[in-house]
């Protein structure tokens, strides 16, 4: 199996990437990696990290697409660049799948411009696993498509069904719509109109209805699907709600403990990594002929690694195939 | 000064109203508060709780929305009801403000059909108090208006900033549009075009530009403007985030200390009624002529009478008068 990681992307540049990369290749003996990047800056890296020769390809990538650029002058003005190389790879069949730490918008717009998404598919989108009371959910869309039709959001319900199956182990995924209120009829034409999609759907049995925000962290449902404007919000928000509650639990309960201080410190910070959302690893993008995983820009080697792992066991469960036919029992319904 | 109460509002119906209303008439000296309800179920309550007769009014009404009741429906039903005849106390300048923790929707719905908005309104926006790592910031619409207008945001900044400024005690406070990146272009036209709208107004002195969800309880701004859709899904969500987190503080840092257990227990409880969303009392509907303040549904007598007290400030600081104000400095702009 082969995957393509963009070895530029993130915020700390290659490094990361190539000591993810020999994390990823002793946990997946399956496993091959294109690294696509600097020559010049990955050679010397990787056999100062000790990578074996042997499973890695390097595929040099003159441009980078730096965090802060704009995705379309990017695709533009870096045809080159390493994320947008990744996907040429997709698209002629050179690697099954692809990882990147880079600019987000980026890597949307790369899979998007392709056009290689899964029969039945009309736009890829961005799912994303949270920690819930109960356990885990996917939430999908979270950025890729911010002003989605009723039948995109459909459709991610069915991609987010096959993923809690495939990777959560959730053997009857509930769904939830993302609103402002339970009752039928609540929100915008949006909601409204996709509300009733599911209604009427082969997914109606697994069809909760509407959900409102504190629904989710409450394990309410498996799966919540959102547009990527909402869904961007909430998985930013509950990064900021975590860190600042964290901050007002260390300072006003566990400073003042007279006994305990150190024990409870300690217990926070587990508690930080155990439920902080980037643990949660990268987010696929779900949708595209192939395998495509999105990280956050911060990642360091052991998210790079987990990011590359996710990928190859996408590949192995044959998540996409799994999604085409889920898709194909749905009514055929235009863009709209 | 005279405030209407919905007397018959909430979940836990007139008894937290009618203790509410003494407490609030012990803080404000200048405050009459006229009760709106089943008179069968008040006079004995208020005879009970010593409410004194010469500072409330009591008007009957026969009829109550129900909490889950679709507010169209309600509205064409229920003529009647407690919320209707409190708007149309307001509407004929009987009263100065009115409280409600009954059905938000219906709350909204009664006040959008008196169409008795501010000079230079388009759309009355709910704003809520949110607290922040560096103190406390407005949050507008989160729920009155799911599918705006990019004028309506731009009012919605107005209103924004002179609750800040009277209410928060902010002197020159910074307003942030919510949307799914920094960079101006991001997100979809309707916030592209707000962004446009604040940095050509007098407004632009005070506009940060686009902020993410991670931005609110960082502080980065003081008005936080967003749809009523997106703005509902934060606000509850933050609800879900804070009740999740708090649970696994309880079972992960606290339950397993050996010695300071209690103490770590009882600064948690404080925080939770520090932080929690529901300590910040009510929630104005800003941009209609009168004040009007919506509380949770599961608000108690403290939350009552706080929302009563801060209806009563409203009118003293006459917030309106200065949102008109500064509203006529908009270049005039219809409702599109």
């Amino acid at each position: 199996m082969r995957i393509a990681l963009d070895a530029m992307g993130g915020d700390h540049g290659p490094t990361p990437n190539v000591h993810g990369t020999r994390l990823a290749l002793e946990a997946n003996p399956d496993l091959t990696i294109v690294l696509v990047g600097d020559q010049a800056q990955l050679e010397p890296r990787l056999a100062a990290a000790a990578v074996p020769a042997n499973r890695v390809e390097l595929i040099h990538a003159p441009q980078v697409v730096e965090m802060r650029e704009k995705p379309a002058e990017a695709i533009r003005r870096k045809p080159e660049a390493s994320i947008f190389r990744c996907w040429q790879l997709l698209a002629t069949g050179a690697v099954e799948g692809l990882v990147s730490a880079g600019n987000t918008g980026a890597v949307v717009a790369g899979g998007l411009k392709t056009r290689k998404f899964l029969h039945c598919v009309h736009r890829p989108g961005i799912a994303t696993v949270m920690p819930t009371a109960k356990g885990r959910c996917v939430i999908l869309d979270v950025g890729a498509n911010v002003f989605p039709k009723p039948r995109h959001l459909l459709e991610y319900g069915v991609m987010g069904k096959v993923f809690a199956q495939s990777m959560l182990h959730i053997d009857r995924p509930l769904l939830g719509l993302m609103n402002v209120g339970e009752e039928e009829g609540k929100g915008h034409e949006l909601v409204q109109k996709t509300y009733e999609l599911f209604r009427t759907s082969h997914l109606k049995d697994h069809f909760y209805g509407n959900i409102e925000g504190r629904d989710i962290h409450r394990g309410t449902v498996d799966v919540v699907v959102t547009d990527g404007f909402t869904g961007n919000v909430v998985l930013k928000l509950c990064e900021g709600v975590f860190e600042f509650i964290m901050g007002m639990v260390k300072s006003e309960v566990i400073h003042p403990l007279p006994h305990d201080r150190e024990l409870a410190a300690q217990a926070a910070v587990q508690l930080v990594g155990k439920y902080h959302y980037s643990a949660f690893g990268g987010a696929p993008l779900l949708g595209v002929d192939g395998v495509c995983i999105i990280c956050h820009g911060s990642s360091n080697e052991r998210a790079i690694a987990n990011a590359l792992s996710v990928a190859a066991l996408d590949c192995r469960l044959k998540i996409n195939d799994k999604i085409v036919a889920e898709l194909e029992q749905l009514p055929s319904g235009n863009d709209d």
